[in-house]
C-alpha cells in the first residue's frame, strides 16, 4: 500500500506540474501591447535573472563544498570504510538545492511575465487584471509544491531511507537560508534607496521611471518575495514531511499500527490535490473583492482537505487520531492567520492607534508599532502551544508502548497539516509581488488613472493577504521545527544504539549544560536578523550615493530627457545582497556547530529550543510590525489623519521605511534560520554524541 | 556557627545602617543657598513624596490582598486546620513589601536632598559636586543591601524556614514590580512630554522652568530611577539569596556537608562589608575623571569580596568550589558589564554609526540602533549561559550523591556572587538621576556655564556607568531566575513527598506540555513591555495636551511673566501611573496561574523557562538600544555629525525618545517581572501540582 500511495504522491505532483504548464500558457497567452510596459518588464525580468544566476552560482559552490562534506561523513565517516549511503545522501542534498532553486527560478519567471499582463488586463476590468495576478501567483504555488511532493516521494520511492530525506531537506533549507537573505537584501536596498531619493528627496511619485532605483525596486519583489518567499515555503514543506516521516519510519517498524509512514505521503499529496482544486476554483464577481476572493479559495481548500483526508483515512485504515491532529494544526493556522490579521488590518484598532500617534512625531508611530508588534506575537505563540499539547494529546495513545513517539508524532502531523494547503497559500502570497509590479508598470505606461484605481485595489488585496499568511507560515515553520527536535532525538538515540552507547530520553531544562545551549540559542536570532538590516542599511546608502551621483552626473535625468542608468542601480543592490548574504548565513551553522562541540547533544537540544523561541517571536514582532506600519502609511494616505503630505504622514513613512526590513528581510529569514538549524543538529547529531568538551 | 554567621549578617547590616546615617547626615549638611534651587528642590521633593505616598498606598492594598491569600493557602490551607506557619508566612510577606518600600523612601529622601546640594557644590569645583552625588547615591546602596541582609537574616534567625525567606521574597518581588512599572511609567511621561513641548515646540532648552512638565520631569528621575531602580535591586538580591538558601537547607539536612546555608549567608554579608568598604575608598581627584572614580570603586570592590571571602573559605571549613562559582558569577558579571559598555559607548562604533546613520533621516537611527541593540545582547547571554555551566561543573563533585542539587547550588551561587557587590552597584546608579537632577537644577538656578560643565561631565558619567551596570544587574537577574527554577524544582519535590505524589526529576524539553509553557512564558515579556509602553504613550499623550492647555491659558507663560501649574502635570504623570501600573502587573501574574491550572507543574516549568529567555533577551535588547540612541544623540549634540539642529540631531532625537521608554520604563521592568513569575511559581508548586487540566 506504501507503494501505491507514494506512487498515487507522484502522479498528483506530476498533475500540479501539468496544471502549472497550463496557467503558464494561460498567462503568457495575454495580451501585452503596450510598448513602455513591455520593455520595462524585460528590463525587470533581465534584472530578476541575472541576479538570480548571480546567487545560485555562488551558492551551487557552498552546495558543492556541503555535499562533498556529507560525502565524506554521512552517515558513515570514510576513514571507516566507503559507504554507498553517503553517495545517495550526498544526492539527496544535491537534489534537494536543484528542486528549491527550480521552485524560485520558475517563480521568477512567470511573475516577471505576469506583472505586465496584469497591468494591461486592468483596462478591461478588475475581473481579468485578478485572474492574470492570481493565475500567474499559482504557477508558483503548484511548482513550489509539486516539487516538494514530487522529490520527497522520488527520494523515499529510490532509497527508501528516511535520513536521505533530511539531506533531501537540508538541501532544501540551506538554500532557501541564502535566498531568502540575499532577495530580502535585495528587494530591501532597492525599496528603501528609491523612496528616500524618490518620494522624500526628490518629491517623485513612486515608480516614477526617471528614480534609478526604480526597475531595481520592481526586480526586488520578484527576488525576494517570489523567489525567497518560494524557497521558504518549499523549505518548510519539505522540512514538516523529513520530521514526519523519520519519526513515522521508527514507528512503522517497531509499533503495533504501522501506517505511518503512508499516512504522511497521503495526505500530503492529498494537500497538493486540495489546493488544485481550490486553484481551479477560485473565481472573483465582475465588480468583485479581491480580498475576499483570495481568503474564500483558502477556506475552500482548507474544507476540501478536511473532506479528502477523511476519506483516505476511512478507505486505507489510517487512524483517526492521526487524522485529528493534522486537521487541528491547519485550523490553528488558519486561526492563527486570522487573528494576527487584526493587528494588520486598516479597519481595526491597531492600525488606526499607530496613524494616530504619527500626530506626535515619528517616535511615537514607532514606539507603537513596536507595542502592537510585541502583542500581536500572543495568538500565534499561544496558538503553536496549543496545537502542540492537543496533538500530543490525540496521538499518545495509539500505542501504549510508544506514546512518547506518537505524541512526537502527532505534532509532526499538526505541522504537515498546517502546511497542507500551502499551494494554495503561496499562490496567494506570490499574487502579492505580481500586482504590486503590474501596478508600478501601469503607472509608467501611464494607462491611466481608472486603471491604477483597479490595480491599487489588486495591491491592497495583496498586502492583506500577505499579513494572513504570514502569520500562517511562521506558526507552521514553528510547529516544524518542534517536530524536528523530535527528529532530533530520534537520530540521536539511532546514532548512540550503533555506536553501542546509552540514548537520550530527553532533554532537561535543569541542565545547566542544556540551559546553557538555550540562552545561546535565543541570541542567535536577535544577532542574525541584526546582521541583515545592518546589511540592508549599508547597502541602501551605497545605493542613495549612486543616485544621486546619476542624478549630478546626467544631464536632463530630473527632467525626463535624460536616460537612468538602472543597470547600475540592479548591480549595487545584487553585489551588496550577495556579499551580505555568506557572513549571516554563515553564523546561523558555525554557531549550531559551536555550541555542539562545547556542549554535545544536551547543549544542542537546548540550542534548538531557544532559537524556536526567540525566532517565532522575534519573526512575528518583525512581520507583524512591519506589516502594521506599511497599512498605518496606507491608510494615513488614504486621507485620515491629516493624508498625504501631513506631518502625520511623514511620521508614518519613517514607520514604514523601518518596518520595510523587518517584515521583507529580517522577519521571513528567521523561519528558514530556524529550520537550518534544527536539520544540521540532526545530521550532525553522531559527531555532537561522540566529542564535546562539557 | 550558623548563628554566628547570621548574626554577623545582622551586625554588619546594622554598620551599613549606621554608615548611611553618618553619609545622610553628611549630604545634609552641605550648604544650599541658592533661593531657586532651593524652593524648586523643595518642589521636586514635594512631587515625589506624593507619588510615592499615592503609589504605595494602592500598593499596600494589593499587599494586604495578597498577604490574606497566603494566611488561608500557604503552606497549608486553612481548610485542613490553622497553622501558625500561614501566619508566619504572611507576615514574612508583609515585611518583604516593607523593607523594599523602605529601600525606595530613602532613596528618594536622599535624592531630593542631594540633588541641589550637588549643583551647589559645583560652584566649587567637579571633586566637591561628585562627593554629593557620589555619598547621596551611596546611603541608597548601603540601605539597599543592608535591608536585604537584615532582613534575610532577620527573618531566617526568628522562623529558621527557608520558605518564609521565599515568601519574603515574594513581598520585595511583588512591590518592585509595581514600584518599576509605575517608576517606569512616570518618569518617561514626563520626561517625553516635557521634551516633546518643550525642545521640539517651543525651541526652548530641557530643563527650562517655563516648561510647566519640568519639576514633573524631575520628579520622575527618582521615582522612576531611585525608588524603582532601588526597589528593583532590592528584590534580585533578595531572591539571589532565597533561591541559595532554599537549595542550601535541602543540602545541609542531607549532603555529607552541611555548612551550605551558612555560606550562603556569609558571603552575602562580606558582599556587603565589601561595598562599605568600597564606598569609603572611593576618591576622585580635584580634575579627576567621574567615570574612572565610579568604575574603579566596583573594581576595588570585587577585589576586596574576593579577598574577604576567601578568607571566609579558610576560617569557617566552606568548600572552594562554592566560592569560586561565587567569585565567578562575579567576574562574569563585571566583563557582561564592561562587553555591554562597548554598544552604548559614545566612543566606540555602535553610537558613531547611529549618529551617522542618523544623516539619512530618522528610520535608519531606528533601524541601526534596533540592530546593534540586538547585537548587544549576545555578550550576556553567552555570559549568563557560561557561568550556568561552569558554576554547575564547578560545583556538582562536592558530594557525589547529591551532585544534580549542588550543581543547582553551584548556579544560585554564581548568582549571590554576581549580585554580591549590588550595595557598590546601587550607590552608582542612584548617583545618576541625583547629578542628572542637579544638572537641571544648575540650570534653573542660573549658576553660570563654569557650573554646568561640571554638572554636565559628572551627568554624563551617570550614564556611562549606567550602560555598564545595567548590563549587569539583568544578567544577575536572568542568573537568579535560573537558580529560582532549581528553587521550584526543590518546592515540587517537597510538595509531592508531603502530598506522597511522585517527584520530579527535571523537565523535557520533548515534553509537549512544557513546550507549550515554554511558547506561552516566551510571550509574556513581549506583551507585558507592550502594555508598558503604551501606557507611557497614552499617558504623556494627555500631559502634552495639559501643556498645550496651560501655554493657551495662562498668560506670560511663554515670555517668563506668567507661573506655570507644575503640580498638574506632576498629578497626570501620578495618576496615569498608577492606573497603568495595575494591568501590566496583573497579566504577569493571572497568566502563570492559568498556565499552571491548565497544564500543571511542567507548564509552569517550561512557561518560566520561556520567559526567563525571552525576558532576558527583551530586557538586553530594550537597555542597550535606549541607551545607545541616548548617547548617540548626545554625541550629534557634542558637535558631530552636523551638531545641533542639524537634520542628523533631529533624527538622533527620535531615536533617543523612543529609547526613552526602552531602556527606563519597560527593559528594566522586564527583570523584575520574570523574578516575580518565578517565585510565584515556587510558591503555589502545590496547588499546579494538585490541580491541572491537561
Amino acid at each position: 500500500m506504501l507503494s501505491l500511495i507514494v506512487v498515487m504522491g507522484i502522479v498528483i505532483a506530476l498533475l500540479a506540474f501539468a496544471y502549472a504548464a497550463w496557467l503558464f500558457t494561460w498567462v503568457k497567452a495575454q495580451p501585452q501591447e503596450n510598448k513602455t510596459i513591455t520593455r520595462i518588464s524585460g528590463l525587470i525580468q533581465e534584472g530578476a535573472r541575472a541576479f538570480l544566476n548571480k546567487q545560485y552560482a555562488l551558492l551551487f559552490k557552498f552546495a558543492l563544498l556541503v555535499s562533498l562534506i556529507i560525502l565524506v561523513m554521512l552517515p558513515n565517516p570514510i576513514w571507516k570504510g566507503f559507504s554507498i549511503s553517503n553517495v545517495f545522501m550526498a544526492l539527496s542534498y544535491i537534489a534537494g538545492t536543484l528542486f528549491s532553486a527550480f521552485a524560485g527560478k520558475i517563480g521568477i519567471e512567470v511573475a516577471t511575465l505576469a506583472n505586465g499582463r496584469s497591468a494591461e488586463a486592468a483596462k478591461k476590468g478588475i475581473k481579468p487584471s485578478f485572474m492574470v495576478g492570481f493565475r500567474g501567483g499559482a504557477v508558483m504555488g503548484m511548482a513550489v509544491v509539486g516539487a516538494c511532493v514530487f522529490g520527497v516521494c522520488l527520494v523515499y520511492l529510490l532509497l527508501g531511507d528516511p535520513q536521505a530525506i533530511l539531506c533531501f531537506s537540508f538541501g532544501a533549507s540551506s538554500l532557501a537560508l541564502f535566498a531568502k537573505v540575499g532577495g530580502g537584501i535585495f528587494t530591501k536596498t532597492a525599496d528603501i534607496a528609491a523612496d528616500l531619493t524618490g518620494k522624500v528627496e526628490l518629491g517623485i511619485p513612486e515608480d516614477d521611471p526617471r528614480n534609478p532605483a526604480v526597475i531595481a525596486d520592481n526586480v526586488g519583489d520578484n527576488v525576494g518575495d517570489v523567489a525567497g518567499m518560494g524557497a521558504d515555503l518549499f523549505d518548510s514543506n519539505v522540512a514538516s514531511l523529513a520530521a514526519a516521516i523519520v519519526i513515522a519510519a521508527k514507528l512503522d517498524a517497531t509499533s503495533s499500527f504501522n501506517k505511518n509512514v503512508a499516512t504522511v505521503f497521503c495526505y500530503a499529496a492529498l494537500g497538493l490535490l486540495a489546493s488544485i482544486l481550490g486553484v481551479m476554483t477560485a473565481k472573483i464577481g465582475k465588480h468583485g473583492n479581491p480580498t475576499k476572493a483570495l481568503n474564500s479559495s483558502t477556506y475552500v481548500t482548507t474544507a476540501i482537505y478536511a473532506v479528502l483526508t477523511a476519506i483516505a483515512t476511512v478507505a486505507f485504515g489510517f487512524r483517526w487520531e492521526i487524522w485529528a491532529a493534522c486537521v487541528l494544526g491547519l485550523l490553528v493556522g488558519v486561526i492563527i492567520g486570522i487573528t494576527t490579521d487584526y493587528f494588520t488590518d486598516d479597519t481595526k484598532k491597531p492600525v488606526h492607534m499607530v496613524a494616530h500617534a504619527s500626530h506626535s512625531g515619528p517616535a511615537f508611530t514607532i514606539l507603537s508599532g513596536i507595542s502592537y508588534g510585541f502583542l500581536s506575537t500572543l495568538p500565534a505563540m499561544v496558538g503553536t502551544g496549543v496545537s502542540t499539547m492537543v496533538s500530543y494529546k490525540l496521538c499518545q495513545g495509539i500505542d501504549a508502548a510508544y506514546s512518547a513517539d506518537y505524541a512526537l508524532f502527532g505534532i509532526s502531523m499538526a505541522a504537515v497539516g498546517m502546511l497542507s494547503i500551502v499551494g494554495m497559500i503561496v499562490s496567494n502570497d506570490a499574487y502579492g509581488p505580481i500586482v504590486d509590479n503590474a501596478r508600478g508598470l501601469a503607472e509608467m505606461g501611464e494607462l491611466g488613472d481608472e486603471v491604477l484605481e483597479i490595480t491599487d485595489e489588486l495591491d491592497s488585496a495583496g498586502n492583506t493577504v500577505k499579513a494572513v499568511t504570514k502569520g500562517f507560515s511562521i506558526s507552521a515553520a514553528g510547529l516544524t521545527v518542534i517536530a524536528l527536535l523530535g527528529t532530533f532525538m530520534s537520530e540521536v538515540n539511532t546514532a548512540a544504539a550503533e555506536l553501542g552507547l546509552a540514548g537520550v530520553t530527553g532533554f532537561d531544562v535543569m541542565d545547566p549544560i542544556v540551559f546553557f545551549g538555550m540562552l545561546v540559542g535565543a541570541a542567535i536570532p536577535a544577532v542574525f536578523s541584526a546582521m541583515l538590516m545592518l546589511g540592508v542599511d549599508r547597502n541602501a546608502q551605497r545605493m542613495v550615493e549612486e543616485i544621486h551621483r546619476q542624478f549630478r552626473e546626467i544631464p536632463g535625468l530630473r527632467e525626463g530627457s535624460g536616460d537612468p542608468d538602472y543597470n547600475r542601480c540592479i548591480d549595487i543592490a545584487a553585489t551588496g545582497a550577495i556579499h551580505e548574504l555568506i557572513p549571516a548565513g554563515l553564523t546561523a551553522i558555525v554557531s549550531t556547530i559551536v555550541v555542539g562541540v562545547i556542549g554535545g547533544v544536551n547543549a544542542i537540544a537546548g540550542f534548538l529550543v531557544g532559537n524556536i523561541l526567540s525566532g517565532l517571536l522575534l519573526a512575528l514582532f518583525m512581520s507583524n510590525a512591519g506589516g502594521l506600519w506599511d497599512n498605518a502609511k496606507k491608510f494615513v494616505e488614504a486621507g485620515n489623519e491629516g493624508g498625504k503630505g501631513s506631518e502625520a504622514h511623514k511620521a508614518a513613512v519613517v514607520g514604514d521605511t523601518v518596518g520595510d526590513p523587518f517584515k521583507d528581510t529580517a522577519g521571513p529569514s528567521i523561519n528558514t534560520q530556524i529550520t537550518v538549524v534544527s536539520l544540521i543538529a540532526s545530521l550532525l547529531s553522531t559527531l555532537f554524541l561522540t566529542f564535546s568538551i562539557f
